[in-house]
């Protein structure tokens, strides 16, 4: 018998799942999600069905209860799990550990195994923990993710990460795991409060400004009647961003994020930071909606930018009643302002070299790997003057 | 702007890595493990590595401590954290949830990122409990896999499955990581426990049943040499028990398991009910064992393996020092062996439907939907008959 001196293994998996748009998904006449678990019953096997919700979208949609229920009961090929398990949303789900436990629990219970499907109905936290808590029982149980909210309707939910925080580090425990598909239902979002519903829309304005002028364009024309909370602009430019997303992931050839470009983090680096250091009052959107305020006037003063499209974006972003400044972008007793100060945090945490995506034009993003902390604190007090001025 | 009632995703993702062979690798003269880290190097970031071993291997190794420390450091492309964390060997360290946080606490604490490294050394459990921690912090840590035992290095090292238990549910927490490389140390070998020797062994007559006649062939003349410790015979075997297992799940289109087809869990589903029932007093491969005599017997039974090839099995598995036969076969007052009631269990499990690989012939695994219990409980009978007479 012959032995060498290694042997190698390589192989592909392939991943695929459809996202759909909708509304009233769960009304009895509205037949594509239950079309959709018909198509995946199995001669042999009868899948089971878990369901996680999220507390805010049941206080908001009271009949939910008793028509989720009623929807599934009503697919023959599936079983539906005794108990709908309702957990409380935002953010605060992902801090908590025996709440993840909870979920792990109840996919034994309930003999959830991997021809079955978690199903978790929710804002992008509750999904984050839904999607995490599946992807690591068993070994990968597939979920179905319903976003509730804006952002996750647009970016968080129909993309392949998951997660949880760890000891208040955002994120630390995660997979990477694709749903098995996302129902997309506008009519969640008609309860989302003020601050969600425009935070949200600040995913759009990213995608926009570094892949796809003409959405951008399209934003600009839509900008009032968005911030009037039209249904009607609002599923378009969800389903844009979605698609831009999507592409991005499935296209850019590096799905699962080993390498360490991250052209769909344009705006985030400060964004990050602002949430951290002001404990997350501030809405993720709205600190995207900053962070994204700070790297086009930066873009402009290093001559990537020009003004005029400079110009476009801060009023867009502000058409949209979004956030252009925070006061933790000032200098601090004559120091760099503490969000600026982050850039070598981040530059550390890249590991040592930065790989940031800032934008040549609208539309076309471009990536840097330095960036100049007295140029950025002048972008932070052009923002601040430009704020003060307006108000 | 369109929208339609849909977004198709789908994507590809290619896995690769290496399995190398070698023994005493931390010798400073001993390059292998040293090259492939330079290889990984990247010009603008030094990685770094935390490493992660199996206390039984510690001990049986003292020079470890030292030799593991100096070696890395003498590799400047990379970083070693100050601490190398020391764990208890065995099954016991799956069940204990505060280690897994403690490691995922090592690697937040030591800022191991995903362009990082985790070693894990030890035997299948350590290794098992490592690949999970690393697998889930920061969305995929890498892991480098070196396995120290016969069974880790033939079979579970090599593979793309990592897990820890909850609850006492055997591997109900865990993923589908593939390593970042795996480094097989036959010098290990030497100070293994001789019920861990042999039943390590056992894996490579399942797969060689299954798909190659040619190395079971080769087994039967080693046998001897395999069960007196010959280096030379089990380094060989090591090699391609896990270029079997490797080829399978490389070339078998389902490296993640999605389907439901196992023929590498051939012998598998009554040993896992043993290790069950034993309370995990068996090995693993001891169980194993067990479970592939009865499925052969129980193959010729049905007319699928003629009397011959199954007489060579269990002829080699005895040369091998590995039992045939457990007591928790017999009938208990008059009612089926509570192993063969597994079954059901089994089929359960499955979903309702039996997909088992059973044996058409030395070398040829193929696929059956139901199984005889009355037959069984003859096979187990037939097997504790043998060996009764034999001792
Ligand atoms: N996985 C990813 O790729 C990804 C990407 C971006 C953000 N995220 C994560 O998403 C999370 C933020 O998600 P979010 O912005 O959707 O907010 P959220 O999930 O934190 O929800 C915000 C609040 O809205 C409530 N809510 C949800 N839907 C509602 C509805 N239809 N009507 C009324 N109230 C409703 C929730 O109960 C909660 O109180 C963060 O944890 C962030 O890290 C994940
Ligand atoms: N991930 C997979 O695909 C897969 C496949 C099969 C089995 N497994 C898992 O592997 C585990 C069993 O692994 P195992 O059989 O390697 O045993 P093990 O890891 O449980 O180790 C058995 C004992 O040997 C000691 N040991 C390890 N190496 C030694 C050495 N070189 N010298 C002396 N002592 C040493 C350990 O400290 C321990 O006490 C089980 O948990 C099983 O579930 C995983
Ligand atoms: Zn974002
Ligand atoms: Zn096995």
């Amino acid at each position: 018998m012959q032995i060498s001196n290694y042997i190698q293994q390589s192989f592909q998996v392939n991943y695929a799942y459809r996202v759909f748009f909708s509304d009233h998904i769960f009304e009895p006449t509205n037949t594509q999600l239950a079309a959709w678990l018909r198509e995946q019953a199995s001669p042999h096997y009868r899948k089971r069905l878990l369901v996680v919700a999220d507390d805010g979208v049941w206080q908001s949609h009271p009949y939910l209860q008793a028509q989720v229920s009623a929807y599934f009961q009503a697919v023959k090929e599936v079983e539906l799990a005794p108990e709908i398990i309702v957990i409380p949303g935002g953010e605060a789900c992902k801090n908590d550990e025996a709440l993840f436990f909870r979920l792990v629990d109840a996919i034994d219970k309930y003999a959830i195994d991997r021809h079955s499907f978690v199903i978790g109905i929710g804002g992008g936290s509750v999904l984050d923990l839904v999607g995490f808590a599946a992807a690591v029982s068993h070994r990968g149980v597939r979920h179905i993710r319903i976003p509730t909210t804006v952002l996750s309707q647009n970016d968080s939910g129909v993309g392949v990460k998951n997660g949880i925080n760890f000891k208040g580090k955002k994120n630390f425990l995660g997979a990477f795991a694709p749903p098995a598909a996302v129902f997309n239902d506008a009519h969640f979002l008609t309860t989302l409060d003020a601050r969600d519903w425009r935070a949200g829309m600040v995913e759009a304005v990213k995608v926009a400004l570094i892949k796809d002028a003409a959405f951008f364009e399209w934003m600009e024309g839509a900008a009032t009647a968005l911030a009037a909370r039209d249904m009607d602009a609002m599923q378009k430019l969800v389903f844009r961003c979605a698609e831009l997303h999507m592409q991005h992931i499935g296209g850019g050839g590096d799905p699962f994020e080993s390498g360490s470009s991250r052209p769909l983090d344009f705006g985030h680096w400060s964004a990050h930071k602002l949430e951290q250091l002001t404990n997350f009052s501030l809405r993720h959107g709205e600190a995207v909606s900053i962070g994204i305020a700070l790297d086009s006037v930066y873009a402009n003063l290093i001559g990537w930018l020009d003004k005029p499209s400079m110009e476009r974006i801060l009023h867009l972003l502000q058409q949209m009643g979004l956030p252009l400044y925070h006061p933790l972008l000032d200098m601090q007793a004559g120091a760099t302002s503490p969000v600026i100060k982050g850039l070598e945090e981040f530059r550390e945490h890249l590991g040592g070299r930065l790989t940031i995506c800032l934008l040549k034009a609208i539309g076309q993003g471009a990536e840097i790997n330095d960036m100049d902390v007295t140029l950025l604190q002048q972008a932070g007090d052009i923002l601040k003057q430009l704020t003060v001025v307006s108000q």
